[in-house]
């Protein structure tokens, strides 16, 4: 039974202890009236919802999947009640716009938030998230007009929103894009058919928000010829729109989240944003869906961690190497085995790094908006724009492994379904994979996040992390891996501009010694911040593990960079 | 569609070029009538029938999965016509004894046939393997009564066999099981339930033969009081013993494979081996069957890789970062992104050299059986010992990062079931898992197989990588990485003296550091020995991404050995 406790105590360490959120808020006009009593208000009634709610049906809705009959969409049972108190609570609206009826809280305290639907029922979540995005996109790019029609309703979950870009041939190359829009009056008439559409139809709402990218006639070949138009599924109560639901997908995992198949014929859409600027304004929702993304992968590790942890209080097997600790059972704890505890202590030492991350660029996000100097706005953007691809790959890969290492805890008992152990496993994976795949991500990082401006945002995050090292016990290690850190990256500029393959080649090696280095730095404030009690001890004791056992990694990250793109581009197409 | 092409030139180059399999056989008298010829046309019929007759029913028979009615149970709907051919073609018995109608081939060659049936039908396998480990076990332990009555039929798969090991409280630690044999004539009544029985109950047999693990009536306790028991389900032409199929487990992946629970209710048992002595025998076939498990990750990487280069090769996405290579088309091939041919290479480098490794160990175990000096018999068991741990989680663990890299190669395509990459990393998971779990391995490793002997056996290898060291070019790298894996053992072996919890802490990483020393040491003598040909230059090329980016995960491994177990063994238990 997959049960869910919000780690409440580590979110409020990492929003208070460690940054500080409460002189965060201060500063801002727009949170002038949160603090750290509401913010814990919030974080519980959350939690609550997340562990009475939500995780609940995380299991049956699986097993039983989303169900499509001739077109209609249906979402597992139980899943209309629990997505009702989900909207109704406000709590797909937190982070938006609050002259349209949203709360608009920090993004720092919702990130916590957004872990806690994704750790308890991602695939309940995923009909809520791609809401939040198309509101922040609209708010970005639409018409007055279309903001007052769609966002209330959208920030209420009354209806919901969906991305619908990809298309069969055409998935990390938008460029490639098929689907037409004929202008039409103030409208235009959409045709095409699109694909891997997350909550394209359900009956969980009761109209559904399609952002959909196509090509106006006449519109320049590849990615600055595609315009983006909002497509409702009713344009009034009653009256649909051209659009069908084809099928939906069998997937690995996140099952009860419909997948659709959408067939757009002459179905209306209004323009958002510029024509063939819509790619443009598609990244506002997109990068918005990457942190979401990453975070997804941060509360899948922690739902796969808690399950592992309550195993590991019950299970005996062999003895300690030390000599029996439970003499009078017949066996001792797994956790007297040291790759026990290696296992669980790598998931804990990511999740929390990964909380610690992900608040941090949440508070970026907050700054960069809204904070009252234009250089602390401009030097928050450029944190936000280098960590996003950062949160998105890094905190998915890892939720990736710690889903897999707590299976591994279990043994058998792991691979059978009833356990839980390997959904999450199942649902983590999309995460590596959709909003643009983690290669993708690593290519952005690499390419146009750190070479583009000749390492110098780059330049600035170390500058950042050397102004405030943390424990002391730790500054050794954690100055040795940001001066790696630092050569690494020299040396790509400097190597990178006579090797055009060089930023693809290092890319993913690049973001995963990024991803180290940043969490060692966050480990090591950590450690330094952590209260004299028994929780501090122990952030004290897996900080160093952390140190010990997973930052070394870098090591062997660096060599592999150095070695270049010769030796990965040399091998002939036509032997793969 | 999960098509397979067994891959019978590269294992021919592993058998011939590189291991010289003409002489070994040459020089053990039961292998005199096997040259190159008569390899072939067994290594071309074995790939027929896994392309032919297995892996078509592959995708069909997981969406089916096992049945489970009422007690009886059911394979999905082809298997019984294909387990036949996999039979009546003797592919069960090929490296059994012949005394008792089986092949007796070398297992240097069956490796690769093994690899074949893994790669294409994981769960239609698995009805026949632990077969194959059944009748090793008794030809091994049995009396001439038992093995006269039950080989000839196992060898022609007419009967099938089966571990029961596990019970619900104890799977590593099998000192605690419970289930009772009381003697009762000349044989004994077992009575208990046992789990995770791989092909426990099935329809595609007329009958079949469980091993059990069972306690004698004051049989000391734990690991020491435990004997094995041959209990077949009938125990003449329609009397069924008691023993009945409580239920099959639902399970995350090779659902096809029925996975029972039995009870045994006072079912007839015959005593194999030794009163108390059931351990040891039983690891007679774990042995056998670790290395096959190990073969398994080998050949379901290899389907991963298929799978994801034909969908390179249809696949056009984006453009070359050096400017369009398909200039009239709308996109380049994928295979122009160097994180698509990173993903690409790195299965190609793990899964050659896991053939070369296993094939590897398949000469070696030959050779401890028929070598005519018996030193050589001695060093070549000393160097089964040392790898099969190693096979087993090295090649298991290398597959399902294979696996999980071809199904990202699909982007959100691979997701989707219909696809396949997805079913392929769930399959594969079960192998890291079953057969003793990897983290067991790496502490057989560690502790029994490096570190109980000083560090000799190991010695003795490193000794033998450096006496032939392949590739000139390759040398510089591959002695630097020889001389860190012996400089690691020595600081292990002096460290562990003083820390019972240091040969745990450090084993995973150590059996990985031995992995990519091993692959690099054959990666240099496959580039030395590769032909000059096409085949041969691409050889080279693989080998030297081996060297550029896999082999320096080295550098981490040794700096993680070296911090030692304080900060895994310090975390209190209660917090985890």
């Amino acid at each position: 039974m997959l049960d869910y406790i919000a780690p409440v105590e580590d979110m409020q360490f990492v929003l208070f202890d460690l940054l500080d959120a409460e002189s965060e808020w201060r500063e801002m006009a727009a949170f002038s009236e949160i603090d750290r009593d509401i913010a814990r208000v919030i974080l519980d009634e959350a939690g609550k919802l997340s562990a009475k709610v939500m995780a609940p049906l995380n299991q049956s809705a699986d097993a039983e999947g989303a169900h499509w009959n001739d077109g209609e969409v249906k979402a597992p049972t139980g899943f209309d009640e629990a997505f009702r108190e989900l909207t109704q609570g406000g709590w797909l609206g937190v982070s938006g716009n609050a002259d349209y009826g949203a709360q608009g809280l920090p993004k720092m305290l919702t990130a916590s938030l957004e872990e806690m639907f994704w750790g308890s029922n991602s695939a309940l979540y995923l009909y809520g998230t791609l809401t939040v995005g198309a509101a922040i996109c609209i708010d970005a790019h639409a018409s007055d007009d279309i903001k007052s029609t769609y966002l209330p309703k959208l920030y209420t979950g009354e209806w919901t929103g969906a991305m619908a870009l990809t298309e069969s041939h055409a998935g990390t190359d938008l460029g490639l894009i098929r689907t037409t829009a004929k202008p039409d009056g103030d409208a235009y008439l959409i045709t095409g058919t699109k694909i891997f559409i997350t909550s394209g139809d359900h009956d969980l709402a009761e109209n559904i928000v399609h952002l959909v990218l196509a090509r106006l006639p006449e519109a320049p070949s590849g990615s600055r010829g595609i315009s983006l138009f909002v497509v409702p599924k009713f344009l009034s109560a009653g009256t649909r729109n051209g659009w069908s639901s084809g099928s939906i997908e069998h997937k690995m995992g996140v099952r009860a989240s419909a997948t659709s198949v959408i067939n757009y014929d002459d179905a209306i859409g209004y323009l958002v944003g510029e024509p063939n600027r819509g790619l443009e304004c598609m990244f506002t929702m997109m990068n918005y869906e990457r942190l979401s993304v990453g975070i997804q992968g941060l509360g899948l590790a922690e739902l796969a961690y808690q399950n592992a942890s309550r195993y590991t209080r019950e299970r005996i097997q062999g003895r300690s190497a030390s000599g029996p600790l439970n003499p009078d059972g017949p066996a001792d704890s797994i956790l007297v085995h040291p790759d026990v505890r290696r296992m669980m202590l790598t998931q804990r030492a990511y999740i929390e790094g990964g909380r610690a991350l992900s608040t941090f660029v949440g508070a970026a996000l907050d700054r960069a908006k809204w904070a009252t100097d234009a250089e602390t706005r401009q030097a928050s953007q450029r944190i936000v724009d280098l960590t996003t691809p950062v949160v998105k790959a890094f905190l998915t890969d890892r939720g990736h492994e710690c889903s897999v290492l707590a299976q591994q805890v279990f043994g058998g008992h792991g691979y059978i379904v009833e356990n839980g152990a390997e959904q999450i496993v199942r649902d983590v994976r999309i995460a590596q994979i959709y909003e643009g795949t983690n290669g993708v991500q690593a290519l952005d990082f690499a390419a146009r996040k750190v070479l583009r401006d000749g390492g110098v945002a780059l330049g600035d995050f170390i500058e950042l992390m050397r102004s405030d090292m943390g424990d002391p016990e730790l500054s050794d290690d954690l100055n040795a891996a940001i001066d790696r850190l630092e050569s690494v990256a020299a040396w790509l500029v400097e190597a990178a501009s006579n090797d055009v393959e060089l930023a693809g080649a290092a890319s993913v090696d690049m973001l995963d010694l990024f991803g180290h280095v940043a969490f060692a730095w966050l480990w090591s404030r950590m450690s330094a911040v952590a209260p004299e009690n028994e929780f501090g001890a122990r952030k004290k004791m897996v900080a160093r593990f952390f140190f010990d056992k997973l930052l070394p990694k870098i090591y062997a990250l660096d060599a592999q960079i150095r070695r270049g793109s010769r030796h990965v581009m040399a091998y002939p197409e036509d032997a793969f």
